[in-house]
This record gives structure tokens, sequence and C-alpha cells, in this order.
């Protein structure tokens, strides 16, 4: 699923605001978080804070998502030599779509048995309070970048608790099961050392397209519009490769106040390729109160982008050359020759 | 998920074979299997029988899955002015990757809440008895098409069911989704008239994915290499489109025996772009007793063709320039250019 990372682009003040809230009655100094056995009160409780060899930098080795420069050198906090524990497991849960129903059995059980939860703050509220109940600790993050909660993760877990790391979606769709092992590797510690497990969950593409009827159906694409990780025009490329077959585009991150102009170009990729009558869907914030679903054209995309069904929690679908709109809903064919009389 | 379609290429004979259970003790004639008032103990329970004008077709309606002459006109059974009853509710249902535990909430809701539950044999298999049990009435096939399974469900809810239909992965993934609103239309019925829901579920792509490691994590595509709907051609200049640009690939219905070709050009195409070290993961049967994951590379694949690893049931995943192995797991990173010092 998206992730938060351009979540700083609503242009809130960045604050680390991190939060941990703890169900059982541990002191701060006998507390399993990260490789700090020297925490005091002052100290966030983000596991790099005690290793952190440069003193300027955020005490939660946060990435700076509002920066522009990515040249900043981060350095990982504790490594694996910083632990004496056993470590326990780290589990990557996707929570699916947002509401509880949309999770599978499987999450809901890996986070019952986590002792740690940790998260984005958005997505932990998405979590049933009889499973957030059942944990040791909660750590959730409204602004620190994934990257230091994925650390604070595993800190966690090399320091003997089984914790568990959420994210909506899926965690392998634009998300953090891959910087958790990258993570994983550079402190020096191994996927097995955790006994690291990926349970997967329903990606945005899928949620949304059900939203919309069958608009996916056959071969597919995700492409996401963030440019915060992935330079524009390797994008763009990839944009005029897919939109020149008959894939159905699903778009993730599509629009941020910083980042108009990708969307701008988007549109203007898929018109050189589609037709402006190709159907185009676009669920904001599915799963959500606010929710909207609207099914429309490409023509009409680029003017939606200034409105409000348009923003980074929005995921767009875009057809294919047979993608049509019936009874409210984008149907896209599966193919069959068969053809049916009425 | 990948449908039965080509199930029939392991040549065992094709017989019809439907079956249905019932759980009440209703009689034949006061059931309400489609828009057939007037079945009898010898007609096949298929809603299609009854108004088929061709004599000669199966009973059940079926696709002739084991046909290459798909030029076969197909009817439609009862059309909508053959019933006279409120219709119920269809629910297209996405099981997930098989096991109970990669159900949704939502989804074991709404198998729960039917009434009928129609399906392939191999995936109402996988629906516990808890939820089966519930139904009035399991209506299953082995080898009919799906064509003839979804009209089956239409009819039923047509004639005041409640029916889920069920699919593994997702119903939008080549899947039924798009099916049973084509079928809707043709037989004169809308989606809005049987409130038709799509329930999702996690797809092949992200449950093998999980399997895997982190594989997905940015851009990403799946095609499927069955021609039986789509030509060969256009699957190849697809492949050629998304190879040549930084997608991982997820690689659905990648053989059979009637189709090798297609994945030995499938494997052709993909390194006339990328080395023949890009790691590639290979999943069969996920969620089965019979599961087998391996980590290849791309040179190697080809031949693993042959081997009992590869067939209709696998997933294949193939990274990008940037996918690496590390712990047995294949890592796709998310391009944080953040370095991390050890």
């Amino acid at each position: 699923m998206s992730t938060d990372t351009d979540a700083d682009a609503d242009e809130s003040t960045s604050k680390c605001g991190a939060s941990s809230s703890s169900n059982s009655s541990t002191d701060s100094s006998s507390s399993k978080c990260g490789g700090s056995s020297s925490t005091d009160d002052s100290s966030s409780k983000c596991g790099g804070s005690s290793s952190s060899s440069s003193s300027s930098s955020s005490k939660c080795g946060a990435s700076s998502s509002d920066s522009d420069d990515e040249s900043n050198e981060q350095e990982v906090g504790a490594t694996i030599e910083d632990f004496d524990a056993e470590p326990g497991q780290l589990i990557a849960v996707g929570l699916g779509p947002g509401h509880p129903e949309g999770m599978t059995e499987r999450a809901k059980t890996a986070l019952l048995e986590a002792e740690h939860i940790v998260g984005y703050t958005t997505y932990i509220d998405l979590i049933p309070d009889e499973i957030t109940e059942q944990a040791d600790d909660i750590y959730d993050t409204p602004m620190c970048g994934e990257v230091s909660r994925t650390e604070e993760s595993i800190d966690r877990t090399l320091a003997g608790n089984d914790v568990a790391i959420v994210g909506s979606g899926d965690p392998n769709v634009y998300a953090l099961a891959g910087l958790a092992l990258e993570i994983l590797e550079s402190k020096g510690a191994t996927a097995s050392m955790v006994d690291f497990e990926v349970v997967p969950g329903v990606p945005a593409a899928q949620s949304c397209g059900a939203r919309l009827g069958a608009p996916l159906v056959n071969d597919t694409v995700s492409v996401s519009l963030s440019d915060h990780l992935v330079p524009m025009p390797e994008i763009e490329s990839r944009l005029h490769s897919v939109a020149s077959e008959n894939f159905t585009i699903t778009i993730y991150n599509p629009w941020s106040r910083k980042r108009r102009e990708n969307f701008e170009k988007c549109c203007e990729i898929l018109l050189t390729h589609r037709d402006e009558d190709t159907p185009v869907g676009i669920v904001h914030g599915a799963g959500r109160e606010d929710e909207q679903v609207m099914i429309t054209d490409l023509g009409e995309l680029e003017d939606l982008g200034e409105s409000e069904i348009i923003d980074m929690t929005t995921t767009i679908v875009v057809g294919t050359e047979d993608t049509y709109v019936w009874d409210d809903r984008m149907v896209t064919p599966r193919g069959y020759e068969t053809k049916y009389d009425y």
C-alpha cells in the first residue's frame, strides 16, 4: 500500500511525535526498546537514539520526509552487537484496505500474538481495540518516516520481543517488507534470525478495484507517481511502456501539492496512447468514512487533480481499450470469444 | 487468481460432473435452481438447461475447455424474463491463497450469509466446513468452465437466492468478476438488480511474494501466459514492454502441456531485456500441502519448465535489475538513497 513518506506533503509541521503506549507496567529502564539500556525519560524511545554518532540527527533517526536533500547519511543506530537477548520474531503485517473486516485471519492472529505492534499512527488506529489491548506495547508515529519506524521495530525484535510492524494494504506493495530486510542486513542481522515473515494483505489495487466493479481482470500494472525514491523520467518511461499496451493501470500516490506536475505529466502520457473516453475509476480514502468512488473518463482526469477526490489517499484505475462502463461499474472483459445471445 | 480454464490441459476426461449438495431437505421441484421450474431428477441442476434451444449443447452450458474450437456459439440459458422472484444478492468472493487463515473477515461473513455457494470444486474444498455447513446449497464443478458456473450462480440469484460465487485469490485478478457482469448484462439483468458486490482477496502475486520475501515493493506488473483468451502475439508484446522497464513481473498461468512454447517464448523475451542472473522466485501450489518455494535466476528458468515445480498452479515472480537475494529471500529495494553504515 502507499506509504506515508509523502504524508508530509500536506504541509503539517513535522514533529517526531513518537508515542509509545505500554499496556504493562514496566518502567523505562527495563523496557526492551531498542538497544538502549540507558534510556532515560528525556530520550525518544526510538531504538536508534543511543548509538547515533551524529548529534544533530533526529533522535528518532527519521528520514527527512519534508526535505529535498536525500543525501543525508542515515546511520543505523543499534547493530546486532548491541543486543544480548535471543531475538524475537518480526512479522510485517498487511492490514488491507483499512477496516477490520478487510483483514485476513492470519493478520489478526499475527497481531494478537505480537508483543509489540509498530506502525504509522493512522494504521495503528485502524486495528480493533480487542487486538491492540493484547499487546505489551504499541509504538506509533504520525510523522517520522517509515525508515525510523522500521528500524525501531527491528531493534525491538533484536532485543527479544515478538514484533509486528503494520501497514495498510500489502507489505510488499510500495511498503515496508523490502525496507525491513535492508535494515536487518545493515544491522548485521539476518531475516532468519528474526524468523522474518510477511503476512500479505489485500492491496489497494484490488480493494479499490472491487469498489469499481471489475476493472482489473486481465494483465495489470501498478505504478506509483511518487518520485521521492524513483526519478520522474523513469516513471514516465514506465508509463509510456504500459500505456501503449493493453494493461489496466493502477496509479498509486497520484498527487500531492508538491508533485502536481507528476500527475499532469501522467495524464498527458496516458492520453498519448489511450482514447480520452477510456474509463477511469477513482477511489479516495477506500475503507474510510470519507470514502468516495467516481467513474469518469481519461479526458476528464487531469482537471480532477485539483478536486478533493484526488489526493494522497486516492487510487486511480485506468481501463484498457476494452474496458467499458455499465450500470455504474467498470467492466474489463475477460476476452471470451464466446458470444452470448439474448 | 488463475482460473481453471486450462485445468483440462492435464488431459483428464472431460466430464461435466456437476454436483450439488443440499443441506436442506427441499425437493427438486421447489428448488430455487435457475429458471427451471420443471426440473426433474434427470436434468442437471445447471440453470441453463431448461431454456437451451440447442438440444446438443451440454446441459450445464459448459464452455468447451478442452476444445480448440472457440467459435461455438454459447447461448445464454435463462434470461431475466424467465424469473418471477425478487432477485437475491450476488457476491463474488476472493478466497485468497487457499487456506482459511488467508481469507478476510468480510469473505467469511459473505460466505456465512450466502444461501448458495458456487465455485470450482478445488476452491469449494478450501472453505472451512463451519462455513459450508451454513449454506442451503453448494454447487461445485470440477471440470465445467467458469462460464457455466458463473451463469449458474447468476440464475440462482435471479431465482431469489443470495449467492456467493468463489474463486481463489481476488475476483478481479484473471477471475470471475468481469465475467459475472458480462453475463448479467446478456441476461437482461443489471448489477444493481442483484446488488452485485466484489469481496477482494489477497491475489497470488502478493501471497507468493510474501513467501519469497520482498520481491514486489515498487512498480509491478502481472501477466498471464494463458492464450486461451488473449492471442500470444499480444502477450509477447506486453512482455517486451515491461521487461524493458524496471518492473517486477508476476507471471500467472505460466505453463501447461499444451502451451510449453508460451513459457519458452516468455523466458526468451525476458532474457532479451534482463540479465540471466536476475533473481526469479517460483511458488508452486501456494498455501497447499504440496507447496514448494524456490529462488533461482532467470538463466535457469526455462529448464525448470519441465520440472514439477512449474505447472498451472505456479506463480513466478521475476525481479528487477535491482532485486537481489539475501538470506534465501528476494529483496527489491525501495530505493531510499539513504545509505546505511555498519
